[in-house]
């Protein structure tokens, strides 16, 4: 049922315009039909939806990948497997993120980078598009998934104000979101048993490689040791920031992101993925906004909270050619932004999702569908993807080196389509 | 050298277009020429520079009002002592926060809020409107002065890397934030000593009016509860953040803003003062932007952050009409913000600053000035605010009610503006 670009090439095809699309005899429209057909007898609550995740913005090795794409498809498979059971986005985000997060592999919860102390800090946080509630949890240890700490904090902050006009917390971070994640019913867990071979064996080397440093530099002033010792590191596996973005069958989306934040961080450092309007960002369409959009990112959290790139992007996507969108955001809001005029390499990637409404194939029937566009971006040397419709039967996965641009531009990017039709219910939240 | 409106009506008057300032014998042209003259024999350092100052919009009692304008008094007299020993903008503003957190009777610093545990957790944050750098500190305990650390992580994070290519951080919270500071000189405070009788003594009230508000509420589901116990507080003195903007002779623009949080938070709660985009902002002029803005924000810290209200306000103040720009702020990315549908009041205060470039009173001597207008701007019942420029003698002072509105709007806003000749060397940062 996907409706994509049959290369990677990057250029962006309105699916509304290509001659192929407008055949009644599409795959997808037929399948729509008989699903419509249907739906008088049964639930109409698994034809739609969409999600699409990503395990990190950096360098990838093969056997990293390989395990990328497995802990990719298993995170797709449990949205979806929400959002057939009638899910909104937010919790079906929320669960691709707990599978993330409990993958050894991946920088976040489970597996976690160590920071200078050897202890581990984890970031997570997660928004919901159509009520625009965030929740966050920053340097948070002893919890095996810090985005169920977030996703608790969004709901209880909606359900209003707590004993004697208080208003809740959106953002908790050290002991104290630990504490209260604990007293709201999540468990904590041993940081020992977070902790992975991996990540232990990967301190040892970057301590190593710290006092090397710092030994090799003794003598040195510290300007010229600071601007020497930044060449021959970074993108080595450390800003594997997981994250995700989700459209449920009524149309709303959401966002979450969840790291471990760099490797060797200072205890206490919180990265992009607890930064409201850096990690992740969702907003339903309203009056002002024809598009839907969710975005999640992955890097050097200092450049992407400094740029607040998962804000900007969304922003961005208001404008009617996604790809170009998204290519100038990238361009003109991450790597030459004033904000990181001074930094040499800007590091980073996004999953973006936007959707709108449309009038089906089948005009006549006049049935309404989702239109689902999804981007990829990075500058970094490889990232990894995987999404998956509430029709499809698996995940599709994509890492590496994704889709230079055809133009000589450090961005790379790539951009697919998928319709659904749209479930009565779906929403705008109220807007100015 | 007030060049302001003479009475705060709120109806902006553009200083280029009256003509009362055409007059070439008005006193500040006539000052400045003389400045002019005597600066060949004399450094020109000691006559430019603005600084305003907020103690924090909420509910002010005379006695508070009196305590409050002395804070800003001396806060303003600080960053203006900085500004004539030729200090930039960043240097200024952190010395006029250090006033605002030493003062026991701001929640900032010392004599801040205790939380639910009875704890004192500080967030503080600072931006250079010059390099775009940013420092901030979350639920800091046991430092006197957490916009120090702020500013030293913003100092550190401009030096480059650190060893082995680390990023230096530009976000520290909890024990972590408190290690670092101490590491890099910043003394250790005991938390004993930050609490005053006054904090205490709310703390003790504040327990006892939660406690009866539980007790009152046993038998009333969930729901019930919380909106019922939401009327009849906030606004109790519990809002009063404080903050600072100020211009340096060279046109460079800061902010920075340090809060105690919301009494009796839960601990780990990081509010606006420590969120990016949320507490402070400061943006230089570039070629994209044709005024330089900073500004500060203080209220319900939750408010705030969803609403991003600082960015917003300084993306705002790119229009022509600065009080136009910032009622219009107010009214639709705050008061009516999508981000706030479901919260019944919405509470915070703003001040302003933005500066542009002018050719002085006395255009055949081609000499360039710098037009400043300042704003504040609140929806709560009071806002404390102080200014001063390196040309004033001493502070003015503004505490109350202020300002309210022509037209029937809840959002009370003041404007004044002030000018000063450029000193070379003022530059804009570069620019995509």
């Amino acid at each position: 049922a996907m409706i994509g670009l049959s290369s990677y090439a990057g250029v962006m095809e309105s699916l509304m315009n290509s001659a192929e699309e407008q055949q009644p005899s599409s795959p997808l429209a037929n399948s729509w039909s008989k699903k419509q057909e249907s739906s008088k007898n049964q639930k109409p609550k698994s034809v739609g939806g969409f999600v699409l995740v990503h395990a990190g913005a950096g360098y990838h090795s093969e056997s990293k990948a390989k395990e990328y794409k497995h802990v990719c498809k298993r995170a797709c498979q449990r949205a979806v497997d929400q959002l057939k059971a009638g899910a909104l986005a937010v919790e079906a985000v929320a669960a691709a993120l707990v599978e993330l997060e409990d993958s050894p592999f991946t920088n976040a919860g489970m597996g976690s980078n160590l920071n200078l102390s050897g202890e581990i800090e984890c970031d997570a946080s997660i928004m919901d598009g159509k009520s625009l509630h965030y929740g966050a949890v920053g340097s948070i240890s002893g919890i095996k998934n810090p985005v169920l700490v977030a996703n608790r904090l969004l709901s209880e902050a909606q359900k209003g104000k707590l004993s004697a006009g208080r208003i809740p917390p959106c953002f908790l971070v050290g002991r104290g979101a630990h504490d209260w994640a604990v007293s709201h019913g999540i468990p904590p867990c041993l940081s020992e048993k977070m902790a992975t071979k991996f990540s232990l064996s990967a301190y040892k080397r970057n301590k190593r490689k710290m006092e090397l440093a710092e030994k090799m530099d003794t003598g040195h002033n510290q300007t010229k040791k600071r601007r020497q010792s930044s060449e021959n590191e970074n993108g080595s596996g450390c800003l594997d920031t997981v994250g995700a973005v989700v459209v449920d069958l009524e149309g709303n989306v959401a966002a979450a992101v969840s790291s471990g934040g760099l490797a060797m961080k200072h205890s206490g450092r919180v990265g992009q993925a607890a930064h409201y309007g850096c990690g992740c960002w969702a907003e339903n369409a309203c009056n002002m906004n024809p598009y839907s959009t969710a975005v999640s990112t992955s890097g050097c959290g200092e450049h992407l909270i400094r740029t607040m790139l998962a804000r900007e992007c969304s922003a961005a996507m208001q404008s009617e050619d996604a790809h170009q969108a998204l290519l100038e955001a990238m361009q003109n809001k991450f790597i030459s932004s004033p904000f990181l005029a001074s930094e040499d390499r800007v590091l980073g990637g996004v999953i973006v999702l936007r959707c709108c409404r449309c009038v089906e194939a089948q005009p006549s029937q006049n049935i309404q569908g989702i239109l689902v566009e999804f981007l990829w971006s990075h500058t970094t040397e490889s990232m990894c993807v995987g999404y998956m419709s509430a029709q499809d039967s698996k995940a599709k996965l994509l890492c590496g080196d994704l889709l230079r641009n055809p133009r000589a531009s450090p961005v790379k990017l790539g951009l697919k389509q998928y319709e659904f039709p749209l479930t009565a219910g779906g929403k705008s939240h109220s807007c100015c």
